[in-house]
């Protein structure tokens, strides 16, 4: 009998009658011969109508309440979920973060999870139930406050049970068939991979595909936990997130596939002084606002001036802070003045294979090239490359860059609409 | 420095605006140099909204489900209360049912506080902060499982952590200045009541009096614990229930006020065997199916037959079950037919001084007799006479008594909109 992690994302469980589909395929994996854990997301727009009345009672709402409110979304589907279950003649019981044994870090609205103690959970199992877990949320070690871990939180928490019961697979249900070579919306023949490595998956994570959180596969990847991502509309295997690059057979594909972004914005220091010192004093500022940035790219001296321009992505929802944070220090620092820039795309290529071909980097850039797709900042890793280009130049990279690397299939990519948190 | 607990019901905190007024009442309270606690509802109908979600997904959805369900409702309306409070400048912190310590039984749907452990509340007063604690739940001594309270819970929450916290007074508030002589909406010149002991309010309350339920009442007469009942939309002073009939001064009021209750039917069995054992089968029937039957006549044998009609009262909701459960014992007991009325009213006059003063008895029968109204059952207590009417003559009815009894005030009563729960 194997233990099987579900994790249902809030599109999946968006109305009663989708809450008694899942239930039928929780119910069919149990009667398959499996004990079974389900962490389920709030209902569909339930967490945006709980910040919508907060907003109107409070301009910035203390963390520790917005907490207490928007915990109530998982608590209500999961619930429902636990009846539905019950309906098909099955024992359900649901059980919040801090029931499940979720214990966290008290930062409101981002806490992390320190540790999983899931004995209720599995006293449940032993007595033949199914459990339902509240995704997003658990409890602070410290101060006892209910917590919630922000965004990717729940796959995060199906992950975390799955390690802690020592699960055989955590399957995260998604609304598309599972990993793709490329963003199926945009490349219509974009193929679904049956499996990817740890490492792959989170280059892809870091550069904008949407379907696993970082944070999750990351925690995946530590607990060395299989994630099987499928669709919770169809019965096909998804994507297996497992193994390290490491392992990996030599014949093994070169490339995984393209992500892309357009969450990004680009921040210029314009004529900065070109000595040592500047840099720091810039990154500082910006790392004292508690802004994360991406990619950046410094300039050559312009010769004879002794001045340089300084570029850097970071998400959009923080450019202004940012801005703010920039202009402070620029009296101290001495650059010539700031620009922003919100009309950028990120597009990234993933393989495990890329490390020993050179040769990736030059096919990569010939093929933004001849889709008339201009450069404007460019940075590596192992196993990804990713630039910077015009908001209105992405699709074209994206399609160009898969074409160059043959990674389509056969079959066009089934697209269903929404997305879970 | 004294402490008051607050209870507001779910119409008090319907929308954003109305949790922002009742706020600032919460503040006024502690700027006037009170320790508060805050009991509340679930935001006006969020419970309905609740229980046909369930609806929609389980035809018989499982009671630890259900609860678990359901208390996400107050845990919005709590959340967003402490969020208000915040914006006024105050620290406020909201506690579940089982955080605030509130223990109970583990009957789901209608469980009882069994005790109540509110040490975190008393930890939050100590450090300065306002303390919002879930109305309607708790948590099971047993299982550890989340229970809801059933009708009332949220005013016995109130009156419990009052009990345990030694407040100086439980405030409810409500959509009603208080405690009124008869139903303001029957009866224009009702009086509100300054005073009314625990003895007169658990009749008012069993008789149909809706402003306090019967076993908030109950509780804090157990521990002694004043209630003030006051309107959430007027600083005006309320009803205060406090003191035993026993202490009352001899030139006290004799009659307290009216009540009516249109939630009841009427069955009769008609043709019984006037035979020792006959209503003891009834009533078994009845009581084995869970039942609360109120008020009974037996009629005298019809002369020469040997048998006659009995009669009896019951939620109207409970009318169906016991049709059935009458029924199947038909057969056995011997009566030859079932009848099913729920037309009819309940009118009842209560008052401390009525056990001492013969005459009520007669005025209240007069009083209803020029009003026309016929008597169908009539039952009593040492300080409550009830009788059963056509539901068309309880208006009537009331307003007849109200005027035997001198029971009006000066001034119209203002009448709300809106109960909670």
């Amino acid at each position: 009998m194997a233990l099987v992690v579900q994790k249902y994302g809030g599109s999946s469980v968006g109305d009663a009658e989708r809450i008694k589909r899942v239930a039928e395929r929780i119910v069919a994996t149990r009667k398959a011969g499996n004990d079974v854990v389900v962490v389920v997301s709030a209902m569909g727009d339930t967490t945006d109508e709980l910040l919508d009345l907060a907003n109107q009672v409070s301009p910035l709402p203390p963390g520790r309440e917005l907490d207490m409110l928007l915990t109530s979304g998982e608590r209500i589907s999961m619930a429902l979920l636990a009846m539905a279950i019950h309906n098909l003649g099955y024992e359900a019981r649901s059980y919040t973060g801090s029931q499940a044994g979720v214990i966290t870090t008290s930062v409101h609205g981002k806490a992390r999870i320190i540790d999983v103690t899931p004995g209720r959970l599995k006293t449940a199992l032993d007595e033949g139930a199914i459990a339902i877990v509240a995704g997003f949320q658990g409890v602070s070690q410290d101060t006892k406050d209910i917590t919630t871990l922000g965004r990717g939180g729940s796959d995060t928490t199906a992950v975390a049970l799955a390690a802690a019961l020592h699960a055989d697979v955590c399957e995260i249900y998604t609304d598309v068939d599972g990993v793709f070579s490329a963003d199926p919306r945009i490349v219509p023949d974009a193929k679904k991979l049956d499996t990817i490595t740890y490492e792959e998956m989170l280059e892809m994570a870091a550069t904008g595909a949407k379907v696993l959180m970082l944070r999750c596969v990351e925690y995946a990847r530590r607990f060395n936990m299989p994630i099987h991502v499928r669709s919770s509309y169809t019965n096909k295997p998804g994507t297996m997130v497992s193994g390290s690059m490491e392992d990996l057979p030599v014949e093994q594909a070169l490339i995984t596939g393209v992500a892309h972004d357009r969450s990004e914005a680009k921040i210029t220091i314009v004529g900065a002084p070109d000595e040592p010192g500047t840099s720091a004093a810039i990154f500082r500022a910006v790392a004292d606002a508690e802004m994360n940035i991406d990619m950046i790219v410094q300039n050559n001296s312009t010769e004879g001036t002794g001045r340089t321009d300084i570029s850097f992505t970071l998400p959009k929802e923080d450019g202004a802070a940012a801005m703010a944070a920039l202009q402070r220090v620029q009296e101290k620092v001495g650059f010539k003045g700031l620009l922003f820039d919100d009309h950028i795309g990120k597009v990234s290529l993933v393989g495990a294979g890329m490390r020993s071909h050179p040769g990736v980097t030059a096919i990569f850039c010939e093929a933004l090239a001849s889709a008339g797709v201009n450069i404007e900042i460019i940075s590596t890793s192992e196993i990804r490359i990713s630039v910077v280009c015009r908001d209105t130049d992405l699709d074209a990279a994206v399609r160009a860059i898969h074409d160059a690397f043959e990674l389509g299939g056969d079959e066009e990519a089934v697209v269903y609409a929404g997305t879970g948190r």
